[in-house]
């Protein structure tokens, strides 16, 4: 598959961007995270996992973007990029690292407005250090600088149909690999190895990268969805738990997958069949022009028939893309409209009590992802088993 | 190995941490990012990856540590972390995701010094949204919200023998794979697909994950440091780059190595030959009572006279830890003392042209990674070959 994108991608996203900062009155947009810099410009470099060196991009309005960047960072930038004013420093420069540079670029913008926008709002981070900028709000006045992520989120939600190939291309990979790992799985293996093989198999398989690669297991079931993997051998009853992000292209996918030890207790089962069908209720109730607390409160609905208990997740799904996740959120306050191209995951979860065990609760948390399309959706991770898929031990 | 610190690990990392509160007239530290967040109390979990649920820790001078994270976060904090003050919330909440909650934490704080310390210097990021910063700036008047992130990474910069095991660890995986990549490379692999197996080796031999492996590859050499892998199919005379940030129990190493395939152009192997010995001389200068700049001196002294150019990378070497890249840099001005503890990276670096190719200056980066002893240094990474190794492949 066609790595990057052509020109006219982000010839269309300049063009959508420029329209909403019109809208916002926004005379350009600074921004210095790795998904924003790459969705405006393509850039695709390993380096942001280093906090060392700060990197700029400015789209104005009505004049060229300008990417201020390391003075190593500018082949990359012109090789792999349509911005041609790159401008440089010898970063680290602990005094400077770019900053002036940035507040002499935004000085030459052409004000109608006065006021530039950047990434301040929910969900979003800086890539650079808050101290530079505080002294940049200081150096660009009177120019106001305000919140432009929600306005970028807004246009990234809505996936150009090559971002849906690369999306769809890294689901069908981890698909692929989480319907081989039963055949990896030896016994007496930790839930750790499993994660590794996964991971391993992942890359193998033609994902670029899997940041995230969480597992749990536990007689009956497990109770975060967050820490593991921990050093747990897998034995008889054991409920296997394994969520994954992984990457192509830039492109994140996330789902996770179950798997029975010899056996599942009575209490899973019927955990996994009520979320396995919220799931269900929830692929049929998203189409373009609902909106996603609708698709939340259809999973809501068929979760509270089963009988099952609502837990703490805080949401039922949420948007991938450039960033493991993003807006929308699936709750019952994000009236964001499913609109073709919106890809998101569908993430019901539920927790239950195993009647003969003490201690906590068990977590259930089920996920497929989906995209909007003309007329309802398309999965792009194969659909999950209806019945938790049992790796057969002889012990 | 022992996963995670015992408790003693963190005591002693308050205590530190506290002293240096009070010489920088701190009432206490707020950290929300990853590394910071984790080297105050051991929560180690891979949903940093994700930027939509931000996670809060102080430390007071004169208190207990408290945490503000996500509902689903607690169970994590309470089973591996010596905090027990952990305040919640259901997350996401785009108008209050935790900020009001940690504004409550710090107006508890008794003030000796109405300072309280935060991420905002060089190479540092904050790990929640900035408009939620300068909420919290406003909402907690007349406290003076400072810098800290050099005051942390002044203590961070020196490992304890716990923290120094993990790197070792990771920095062996990272020597034996890199040992063994020339048997896994097959004729007319792209440059993708070498990495590609580095990075799936690197899990498989222990490695919890590998963030970081660029590779490039090229008659010759390479021209970027920060770009790669690409489609490049190899060929004779094509000199590899590999460069890989690997990761065990949360720690890097980070270093490189070099192939040839079939065989290398004089010219690469001059500026290798020169690199190698730069990084000789800087293994002997690097002594306690030593600075960093003068590491650096004696690098680029070997480099003058080897006769090789410098080039635009700026720096010879860097901190590892818990992030890819940390203080101190290794250049000119940096005059951190070396300590028995301090864990840095020797990158010396030169250019050269190719006498019978046209085009750009090409590259040569060489890295080891070493830690500071009571007498001299110990090599984390396995020396490289003073001779680039050769892949022989009949064509």
């Amino acid at each position: 598959m066609v790595r990057g994108f052509p020109p006219e991608e982000f010839e269309a996203r300049w063009e959508r961007l420029r329209s909403a900062m019109t809208q916002a009155r926004l005379d350009a947009v600074l921004v210095s995270t790795e998904a924003n810099f790459q969705y405006i410009c393509g850039f695709s470099s390993q380096t942001w996992v280093s906090p060392t060196r700060p990197r700029y991009l400015i789209l104005p309005r009505n004049s060229d973007p300008v990417a201020i960047v390391p003075t190593s960072n500018a082949q990359g930038i012109f090789a792999t990029t349509p911005v041609r004013d790159v401008r440089t420093w010898q970063a680290p420069n602990p005094s400077d690292d770019g900053i002036s540079l940035v507040v002499g670029a935004l000085r030459e913008i052409a004000l109608s407005y006065g006021a530039i926008g950047t990434e301040l709002g929910p969900e979003s981070r800086l890539g650079f250090p808050v101290g530079d900028f505080l002294r940049l709000v200081e150096a660009t006045r009177p120019i106001e600088i305000i919140d432009a992520s929600k306005l970028i989120m807004r246009l990234r939600m809505i996936k150009s149909p090559r971002e849906i190939d690369k999306i769809r291309a890294v689901a069908h990979v981890a698909s692929d690999c989480f319907e081989r790992l039963p055949e990896m799985i030896k016994p007496r293996t930790t839930i750790r190895d499993v994660c590794r093989l996964l991971q391993a198999e992942l890359i193998k398989s033609g994902a670029d990268k899997a940041p995230y690669v969480v597992g749990e297991a536990g007689l009956g079931g497990y109770e975060t969805v967050m820490m593991g993997p921990d050093d747990h051998i897998l034995s008889s009853g054991d409920l296997i738990f394994i969520d994954t992000g992984a990457v192509y292209d830039s492109y994140f996918c996330d789902f996770d997958r179950h798997y029975g030890v010899n056996y599942v207790l009575g209490e899973a089962s019927r955990a996994y069949d009520a979320v396995y069908r919220a799931t269900e209720v929830g692929l049929a109730a998203a189409k373009p022009g609902r909106r996603v607390s609708e698709v939340w409160r259809a999973m809501t609905g068929s979760l509270t028939s089963a009988g099952v208990e609502a837990t703490y997740v805080g949401r039922m799904g949420h948007g991938i893309g450039l960033n493991h996740t993003e807006p929308p959120s699936v709750n019952s306050t994000d009236n964001t409209m499913l609109e073709p191209g919106l890809v998101f995951t569908l993430e019901p979860n539920a927790q239950y009590e195993l009647s003969n065990h003490a201690g906590q609760k068990k977590l259930m948390v089920h996920e497929e992802n989906v995209v909007v399309t003309d007329s309802g959706i398309e999965l792009l991770s194969n659909r999950a088993a209806p019945q938790i898929t049992i790796l057969s031990f002889s012990s």
